[in-house]
């Protein structure tokens, strides 16, 4: 691959997907306006490839280190890329100021995708002389271990922008949708909303525990939605697939939905007794040895999933 | 273990009940109204004991089946059992009716379950002499493979029938949940329900492919709840747990929530649309294959998981 790729910030999100784009190959611009921060990142960097390279989900950590040039100076970082990843600050005005020095540093061409997961691209470069190359690629965290990207072009994004954007994803080993139009929360923060929302309705109306609400999903749900999604999973769930399975369980599940909503499952009382049946299971000083544990689980399945190979 | 379990139904459900506690070492006289299902069950049995020893997951497949007692006498099959595992047709007369049979068959203290998905056990038990005794015991098809049971009592339920049932279950490897109140759909169907029907109206509104959409789970929000349930999930991705999830993230699944709902996502229309996608990934006359594929990579899976311990 001749691309090169510029990420601006070196944050969680930024160093992430320098990790992403190294260890395909891919030369990386990592940008940072905080030297200080850079410096972190070198060491943050080392410590993530040695985890992976432990786990048999890389080989030679230091050479994928190799690819990654660390850069305080956004016009030189920037000179040769064909793709940015932008993942600054979460804040509309913050982006629309660095997308303007973007736009000067990078040439006409060069992609501008942000990992934005709250805001739509729309509004954070209609002021651009170049809108057209702008989007979003939504990663989940990490990306170098859950592939999924949200691709979500603009109404001024070009076809052509989106379909190079899929294809660098794929290129990179990332498994790239293409989200169609512009909608708040994307498609996975949806999706976990309404599973949310339902579980906390649930356990705050005390049909359930937390715990056994976990449950349900890791021992239940969980175990297919790891290899199908929840399309195939209904389709292969009723003898004449999902017309079928419409049929038998719909009207189950539009009455569900039907007499639920309107009240928030988010209110304060609610969370603070899910955080003391949280914190019963795992006290707070565990929290950290506990996403240790979670990102070597999740490793041991992406390495399952590969022994298995692509069906 | 002295516990002796009948199951009554030999159809696919009693059938994998039967291959749970068999493979527990538990006896379990498998009754049937229908000789020719019997003979069937044994065929079919034989077949799926040979896959679960090829994965690995069971050890002599002659040894399970040889702890499995076909019977086409319901007193006879019954006489000797502590604990039922109903498995009739989803009907609520014909499981009132069965239920009467089986109180005359059974000592007043076996426990009567159901493996029903959609009738509050309340409905079918009202009428018996021992109430107190009966519930819900729902497994997800096939329980051998996927362990989660969701145990339900009715209002005439006794604290020590939901507590004997909870610890069988454990026994024979389940993974027990306790549903503390009758509620349509229970929790893993409600759940499933609320993700499908913001899928189906994203879908629907063209905001994704359906192939997208599975992708959107199987390579993001899938992977992790395949090890941790949705709170578990949300607790480790803010720096503080729960409540500081909650105030990150809780607007934008309440406005979601908000947004959505009222119309129905299980409309025919949007089902043959949906069908047109998933034909064309998946033609018909490759179901059946498909299913034995995800029957293996669910095998996989749970070996891969039992490789990894319990923790």
């Amino acid at each position: 691959m001749q691309t090169r790729v510029g990420v601006v910030g070196a944050g969680l999100i930024g160093r992430a997907w320098a990790i992403v784009f190294a260890r395909a190959g891919v030369p990386v611009r990592l940008y940072d306006v905080d030297e200080q921060a850079l410096a972190a990142a070198r060491d943050a960097l080392r410590h993530s490839l040695d985890d992976l390279a432990a786990s048999g989900l890389i080989g030679a950590p230091q050479e994928v280190l190799s690819r990654i040039r660390f850069e305080a100076d956004l016009t030189q970082a920037m000179a040769d890329v064909d793709y940015v990843q932008e993942c600054g600050p979460e804040n509309l005005e913050a982006k629309r100021q660095i997308y303007v020095q973007l736009e000067a540093a990078v040439a006409s061409t060069t992609i501008l995708a942000s990992s934005t997961s709250g805001i739509a691209a729309s509004r954070f470069t209609d002021h651009l002389q170049h809108p057209e190359r702008c989007l979003v690629a939504h990663p989940v965290n990490p990306p170098y271990l859950i592939p999924l990207v949200e691709v979500v072009p603009t109404p001024d994004t070009t076809e052509a922008v989106v379909e190079r954007t899929l294809r660098l994803m794929e290129a990179v080993d990332q498994a790239p949708i293409l989200v169609r139009r512009e909608v708040q929360g994307f498609i996975l923060n949806r999706l976990q909303g309404a599973l949310l929302n339902e579980a906390l309705r649930l356990f705050r109306d005390g049909y359930v525990s937390a715990a056994d609400l976990d449950k349900t999903v890791k021992h239940g749900l969980g175990l297919r939605w790891s290899f199908m999604g929840p399309f195939e999973t209904i389709d292969l769930n009723a003898p004449r697939g999902v017309v079928d399975y419409g049929r038998r369980y719909g009207p189950l599940y539009q009455a569900v939905d039907g007499e639920r909503g309107g009240d928030d499952p988010w209110e304060a009382n609610t969370l603070t007794r899910l955080d003391a049946e949280r914190r019963h299971e795992l006290p707070a000083a565990q929290l950290a040895e506990r996403q240790a544990w979670r990102d070597r689980r999740l490793m041991a399945l992406i390495a399952h999933q590969r022994a298995l190979g692509n069906d």
